[in-house]
Order: C-alpha cells, then sequence, then structure tokens
C-alpha cells in the first residue's frame, strides 16, 4: 500500500483553454484531446461550457467513452432571484452529458456587489443552492471561486465563507482561482495555508494564471500550502498569458524527489514518456509551431550547443540535464551531430506497431531518412500515416500501386457569363496504372480539390477502393528549414469506417505539398485495406 | 532618502543569451541591444566573452558608450598549475575594454574532480588568485558559481567555502547559479536562505534558467532568501529553455508592493512604459515573431474575449487585469469573437484609434456585418488591420485606390527538360490603376508568391509605397462555417519600419482566400503610410 498523498490532476485545456486567443477547437478536436488526456492518466477532463456555444454543446450531447477520466462541464452559480431548479444555465448542465459539473462563483466581495448587485448572503445561498441542486442531480460538484485571491486579501472571512459554503453543500473541491493572475508564489503560498486551516486541503484546487510568469510557481507553492486538486492546461493554453502548463508541472510532480516522493498521482511515471508527443500533437491540433523552448518538451529542452558543455553531458548527463530527456519523450540533442536519431526512431517504430530487429540495417537507412526529411521540414508528431508509410517503404513493405506522371492546376478569378466575380479552379493529372497511361480532369472549389476531384475519377482497379475516403481537414504552415521557406501541409483524412490518418507534404510550392500529402493519403488508404499491387 | 533596499539587475542577453539556438548577434546588434538595457536602467550589462569569438573580441575592443550601466565581460577562473597573471583567458579579459569582470567558477565538489580534475583547494585557490588578479586590473570583480544549487546539496560546506573564498579576495559579488536549471522555488529559497548566514545578501546574486518553468519563481525566492542582484535576459533568452525572463521580473519588482515597496532598483518606474517596446526591438533584431502571450508586454496578455469579461473590465478594470496595461507600454485589446456585440465592436473601434459617436448608425451597420462575416468564417481575433479597414470603409475614410479585374494562376508539376520532377507556378493579373489597365505576370515557387509577385510588379504608382512590404507569416485553416467547407487564410505582414499587421480573407479556394488576405495587407500599408487615392 502506497503511504503517499493523493494529488489530482485536472485539465481544462477544452474549456478555459479555449478561451486562448485564436483558438477555435472543433467537437472532434476536443473528442482527440479528452481522450489523449484519459490515456495520459488526467482525473479530470473539463470539456467547455455547455449552453454557452454550438460547439460545447454539441460536444456534450453525448457521452464521451473516457476510459479513467472524470468528464466535467463547466457552468456557472445559479442567478439570484431564482430557484436553482428553474435556473435555465443549470438547466443546459444538468441535460449534458458529463459525471461532474464546475461551477464558477464570485468569492470577491466587491465584485458580489459590482458585478451580480446582489448581497453577500444571497451569493451564499446562490452557491449552497447551486451545489445541492449539483448533486441532487447525481454529478460530482466543484465550485471555481473566482478571483479567490484578491477577494482574501480584501475580505479573508467572506471569501473563506463562500469556500466554507460550498463545502458544506456537498462540494468534492472548493477550486481557489487567481482569476486575473496578479498573485505571487509567496502570497498563494500564504493564503493556501491559511485556508486549509479552515478547509481541508483534501477538497482544496489551485487554478493559477500565467500573467507574472509565476503559473507554474503558483501551482507549486498551492500545493506547499496544501491543496490537492491542480488545474492546468496542455502546453499553458488559455487568455492572455495562458494557464498553468499542465505538461510543465507533470515531470516536476513525478520526477522530482520532493514532490514525487510525497504525492501520487493517477498519471504512471511511464505515460511521461508520452508527454513530448501529447505537446506536439496539441500544437499540431491547433496548427501552432511549437515552442522550441518550452520545458521538458521542447526540441530545445535538452540541447547543447558549445564543446563543454558537450563534453561535459557526454561524461555526466546530470551536469547539464537535470531530468534525462527520454523521461518526458523528449530526446538530447547535440547540435554538432545528433546521436538522439536511432532510438527515437524505433520507439516510434514501436508506437506504429511495425515489429523490427533493432540490429536490422535497415533500420539505419531509415534514421538517414528521417533526419533528412526532418532537416527539410518534415514533422511526423501528428503525422504517423506518413511515417508508418516511411518506415514500411524503407522494410519493403508497401506495394507499387500507381504513379502520377504529371499535373497541372489552374486557378482563375474573372466575371462570368452573368457578370459575376467568380473564382474556378480546374486540374488534369496523367496517371500510369498497370502499364496503361489514364488522363482525367477534374473541378473544385480550390485547387488542391480539384486535383483531388481530377486523381480520384479515374485510379483504374484503384478507384473503387477510394470510394469512402474523404479529406477532413487541411493545415498548412510556413517553415524556414534547410536553406529556404517552404510550406508544411498536414491533411487528416477519414474513411467509412471512421478510420482517421494524418499525412504531411513538405515543398516549397503549396500545391506540391498538397500533392504529396493527398498520395500518402491514398497509399496509406489502399495499404490499409489490402488494396492488390499494380500488374 | 529613500529606505529602501536596493536590488541591482544583471542583464546577460549578450552573454548566455547569445547561447540560444538559433542566436547570432553581430557587433552591431551587441551595441544596440546594451544601449536600450542602459537607457531602460539595468545596473550591469554582461556584453559576452572576449576571447571566446571574433565577435565578442571585437564587441570589447572597444569602450561602449554605456551612460549608467557596468559593462561587464564573462570569462572563467585561472586554469589550476598556472598563476592568474600567466593565464591567457585572463590576459584576453583585462585587454578588453570593461568596468567588471564575471567569472564562472566550479562549486560542485563532484564537478571540480570530474571536469576540471584538480582537488577541491586547488579549485579554491584559484578563485582566490583570479579574484585577486581582477582587482589589480582595476575591475569590479563577480563569481558566478556553476551548479551551486546542486553542489550545495552534495556538499554545502564546500560550496560556501567557495563563496566565501571570492569574497574574501574581494570580489563584488557571489552569483549562485542555478545552471541546469533543474531547481525548484522552495528549494532556492532555502538554499540562499542559508547561505546568506555566511555570505551577505547584499553580495548575493542569482541566476536562474528555465527548464522547470520556474525561473522567475525561483528569482523572486532567491531575493526572498536575502539574495540583492538578480541576472536575466530580455524576453528570457538563454540557451535549453532559456534564462530568468528580465522583462517579467522588471515590472514584478516595480509594480507589485510586495517587492516595490520594499526594494529599490536603478530602473525608474516611469521607464517600464519602454517596456513592450524594448521586448519587441529584440524580437525585431532576432528576426522571430514577438510572442503574444508574453507576461506583461505579449500582444494578448491584455486581451479579452467573450461578453462577460468585456464588460467587466470595463466596469473595473482590475477584475481582470492585474496591473494597468499602459504601465508597461502596453495595451487593453477587446477581441472581436463570434460573441461580439456592439459593445466589443464599440471597444475594439476604441482601441484602433477610431473615433466614432456611439449612437452614429453606421455603428448597427458595421456590427451587423461583423457577424455576417463571423458567421462566413471571418476570424478579427488576430487580424486586427482587416477588423480596422471594415470598419473604416463603413466610416467612409478608405480611399479608394486600385482595383484587380481578374487574375489567373497556373500550378505544374512535369518533367523539365533535364528529365526532373519540378513543380512551377505562374501568375497573371489585370490592375485598374488611375484609369488604365495594367496587366503583369509573376513567377513564384507558390501560386499564392507567383501572385503576389504579379501583383506587385507594377501597381503603377504606387508601386513604390509598396516596397518595404513583406509577407511573414501565412497561415490556413480549414472550417466548416455557414454551410459549406471554407479555407481561412491568415496573412503576416511587417515592413521596413518593423510594423507588423495581420490580415484575413476566406474562401472556399485558398487561392482566393490569400488573394484577400493579400489585398487587405497592401490596402492597409498603403493607408497607414498616407499614399494618395486614385485619381
Amino acid at each position: 500500500m502506497s503511504t503517499k498523498e493523493r494529488l489530482y490532476l485536472f485539465d481544462t485545456t477544452l474549456r478555459d483553454g479555449a478561451q486562448t486567443q485564436g483558438v477555435d477547437f472543433s467537437v472532434d478536436d476536443k473528442i482527440r484531446i479528452a481522450e489523449t488526456l484519459d490515456a495520459l492518466g488526467i482525473d479530470y477532463v473539463e470539456g467547455g461550457w455547455p449552453g454557452a456555444n454550438p460547439t460545447d454543446s454539441a460536444f456534450f450531447s453525448e457521452k464521451r467513452g473516457l476510459k479513467k477520466a472524470t468528464m466535467t462541464a463547466f457552468g456557472m452559480t445559479k442567478r439570484v432571484g431564482r430557484s436553482a431548479d428553474n435556473d435555465p444555465g443549470l438547466a443546459a448542465l444538468f441535460d449534458a452529458e458529463s459525471d461532474a459539473v464546475c461551477l464558477v462563483a464570485k468569492t470577491w466581495d466587491h465584485q458580489v456587489e459590482l458585478a451580480l448587485g446582489c448581497s453577500l448572503d444571497e451569493n451564499l445561498e446562490a452557491i449552497e443552492d447551486s451545489v445541492r441542486a449539483i448533486t441532487k442531480h447525481d454529478r460530482e460538484a466543484m465550485i471555481d471561486c473566482e478571483h479567490f485571491f484578491d477577494g482574501y486579501k480584501a475580505n479573508p472571512d467572506y471569501a473563506i465563507a463562500c469556500a466554507k459554503t460550498a463545502l458544506a453543500a456537498g462540494a468534492r473541491w472548493v477550486v481557489l482561482c487567481d482569476t486575473n493572475g496578479g498573485s505571487l508564489p509567496h502570497e498563494v503560498e500564504a493564503i493556501t495555508r491559511a485556508v486549509a486551516e479552515h478547509v481541508p486541503g483534501d477538497n482544496l484546487g489551485i487554478h493559477t494564471h500565467n500573467d507574472t510568469e509565476n503559473a507554474v510557481a503558483n501551482t507549486l507553492a498551492a500545493i506547499n500550502g496544501g491543496v490537492r486538486q491542480i488545474q492546468g492546461t496542455l502546453n499553458g493554453l488559455g487568455e492572455r498569458c495562458g494557464n498553468a502548463n499542465m505538461v510543465s508541472l507533470l515531470p516536476t510532480l513525478l520526477l522530482k524527489p520532493d514532490y514525487a516522493d510525497r504525492f501520487e498521482t493517477g498519471v504512471p511515471v511511464e505515460n511521461l514518456k508520452q508527454l513530448t508527443h501529447v505537446s506536439r500533437l496539441l500544437d499540431e491540433i491547433l496548427n501552432r509551431s511549437p515552442n522550441r523552448h518550452q520545458p521538458y518538451v521542447g526540441a530545445s529542452a535538452f540541447a547543447h550547443k558549445g564543446g563543454l558543455h558537450v563534453s561535459a553531458v557526454q561524461k555526466d548527463p546530470a551536469t547539464y540535464e537535470h531530468v534525462p530527456p527520454e523521461a518526458v519523450g523528449n530526446k538530447r540533442r547535440i547540435l554538432v551531430s545528433d546521436q538522439a536519431g536511432r532510438s527515437n526512431v524505433l520507439a516510434q517504430l514501436e508506437a506504429a506497431g511495425i515489429e523490427v530487429d533493432a540490429q536490422d540495417p535497415r533500420i539505419k537507412r531509415l534514421v538517414d531518412e528521417v533526419k533528412e526529411r526532418e532537416f527539410l521540414g518534415y514533422a511526423y508528431d501528428g503525422a504517423e500515416a506518413s511515417f508508418e508509410l516511411l518506415a514500411r517503404r524503407a522494410l519493403g513493405e508497401v506495394p507499387h500501386y500507381f504513379e502520377v506522371e504529371s499535373f497541372r492546376v489552374l486557378v482563375e478569378r474573372r466575371f462570368n457569363a452573368m457578370g459575376e466575380l467568380v473564382t474556378v479552379s480546374e486540374a488534369t493529372v496523367k496517371v500510369a496504372v498497370d502499364g496503361a497511361t489514364i488522363m482525367s480532369a477534374g473541378e473544385g472549389n480550390g485547387p488542391v480539390n480539384a486535383l483531388d476531384q481530377a486523381l480520384r475519377k479515374d485510379l483504374g482497379k484503384y478507384s473503387s477502393w477510394l470510394e469512402d475516403l474523404r479529406l477532413a481537414d487541411f493545415k498548412v504552415r510556413i517553415l524556414t528549414s534547410g536553406t529556404e521557406a517552404v510550406t508544411r501541409v498536414m491533411i487528416e483524412s477519414v474513411d467509412g469506417d471512421g478510420a482517421r490518418w494524418s499525412t504531411v507534404g513538405v515543398s516549397p510550392n503549396i500545391v506540391d505539398a498538397s500533392f504529396q500529402a493527398l498520395m500518402d493519403s491514398i497509399t496509406y488508404k489502399l495499404l490499409r485495406d489490402g488494396a492488390p499491387a499494380a500488374l
């Protein structure tokens, strides 16, 4: 039996993280991220605010298949002046499919009067009635105490009264929120310690923002002060300067003895090996460039420049590496000569389910090819189908299907016969299949779509295999890789079975990059469904 | 007379910051940054390591005209087995033009034996002799204690002996370095407090790295522990995950009462108004996109999304702003999101500096147009220039410049005369300027680039206004908006003055969407620079 104290991890990427400028998750994005967090071992996944917008309502309209995590819906305490049973906001929450409900409540006296325009007692009643309503609907209840630290500084008795009221009404967790992100670590530690004298730490959570670059430190300070639930987001996503970065907190809590010896979480330490991948996956979904300098998972986090460091790090990694990079799925980068490629590729092969002897000489060729392609700008985090094709090609496992000899795409904006300004796209392709050359043309609402139409119009015996293939998403990024700016295109495809896969293409030309990703997608589909090789 | 304690600020952007992957300062860059730091009021500017590379040697080859800051040169303690007078590294330092010299010394017993291969006493002698040599050459002496925290944990007596030896030999400062960045705030506070019992805090400095995302917090923890010199870099530049971010530390120390009431620095509080500019200037010099989410100075640091927050922040800014944005030279942004209502649009107009009466009937038309465009997939959150154009057009403030009558773009992949597979892009455009129709053709490495080339080849009298316009970034996203899938393109542009703006285009056709964003970018540039209207 472990004698460690349990720390609970609460991820709000899909709710508070969705407040980030420029972030706009689709329902499918939300499902993919929720499943990823669940697989990692996060205790609570806050999925959004049902009723606040169509995406969040759709996300909560059915039960999502999480294995372990508690799906949490966010909302507000009931309005003053109506009963909890009669509050439309709460009704939308109880209609939503969730295991827990987290309600934001005001706990700063000034804000209660200014923003809610009600008495301090009426606000306490609203907290009590709302929590009771949650438990009555068989959900685990939590209260997010908005502006808790500002509230505590202004009127500690009232802030604590809010927390105690929520707890007495049946809340599992009372979460102390530093809403405007202005509190500093020494304040957070002192205040959480003081609050923990009134509300047991096992019922206290912490929610911080990064406005002074202390969100992670404030979270650690709150743990030191007694709090046992911590809230954060992947890559520190969140409005303004972001929330506490769960990707930085996790390895600190699991690998640093002062925390790891004292606490246990729902995330097994071996799952940390997925952390770099999870972090990059979120960036891919958001179509953002990963932050090279991100703690633990950034491409530069274990990069060593300069001969002195390099030889020291090779003699004794601990001198310049505070944790082993492999522990978080990252790798050491020696900027002169990268020797970390091989084990990384072996790990990726294993992840793709490709069995191969580590001593196989083809592995070296594959490692070289991956390195060369990464130098050109390819990224296989988030384009696993392209990696699998590359690997299986190196192992001779991909049959020859067909060959595109040439293509041409025309995009024209002009006035049509009706005098309307229209933009039209047409494509022609020449494909060799089973010894014959087939020429097809297609129209589309964009150059890539026209190319896709032309390509699939007639692929001889392969046409029927591709009928249920659909392009679900298309992402483009401009990179400066190697010596010039190139375009990287990632395509996500789905088929009739609901299978999804992502492929990548890189070229100075966006149409060419799209074509590569499209060809990989088609090839992957043929391979996956066991289409016969060309004659 | 102030009764506050003095905190000294030491900037190492030009030395430790220069270790960042991809950073390569020229001598002119270094001079510009050193002068900027001096004007801000930083006490020490560490300019580099004379003798280690040609740039740093050139930088220190003459006295730089700093008004107040102490120019500091970095190096290593003398080698064991030779005298300080006879050490070539120290000789290069004393030839360099600097006011202070900071030498890195080993203080972790294990490292002394492993890396230096000398006895613990020989290392103490090297520290003592080296410090004596600095003061003999009339420079202020400092010692950077490498791996101090790991060293202290392994052998506290020896780590402290190193610090005391440096102090006794005449060092003004003994700097405690968390070299591999693995220490956590509670450790840093406890260890600095313990060290301050042996070496006065007025002689202690702190140098942290961000490997656990705690560099800023570790610096604050060290101040709490008694340290009175803090080292950092602009924007947290530095190898791996970076150093402590001086841009985050400064406003915390100057604006937060727990520090501001207790300490004074060489930076007057009014100089903080330059901070956003200083931070962006560094990014310009490095040709990096500024981090929108950077604490205090990021474009999103005071951005508010969602009607609830917007109305609250307008009633009482302190609710969602922990400091006033103007205090650090930043500004509040009200994001126009899909919840855009009238108050959001009015606030956004005010932020863009557009004066208009709230009762003006054109406001309603603008709100309706924003809503309609958002339904189609436009997002003005992050494309402020397109929003400004839309608003100014609604108010009749955008002159007519030119009109694109038609364009045509061809992308072809084929074998060239050498038998190589190539992809080529060509564009033709027809533009009406001042009553004449101009037809131009352009080639590019992609369709948008070809279109941009053709468009800018001849725009009549406007061509000269666009010479310094450059496309810096290009982002594409596929959305399902309104009734069908559309492509949203965001373009970020920069000009010769370092101004940056973002524009957006939406269409089912990626080339068309890019064309719209491109047209907005060009129009914004002409409007901004006051180009004359068409005849």
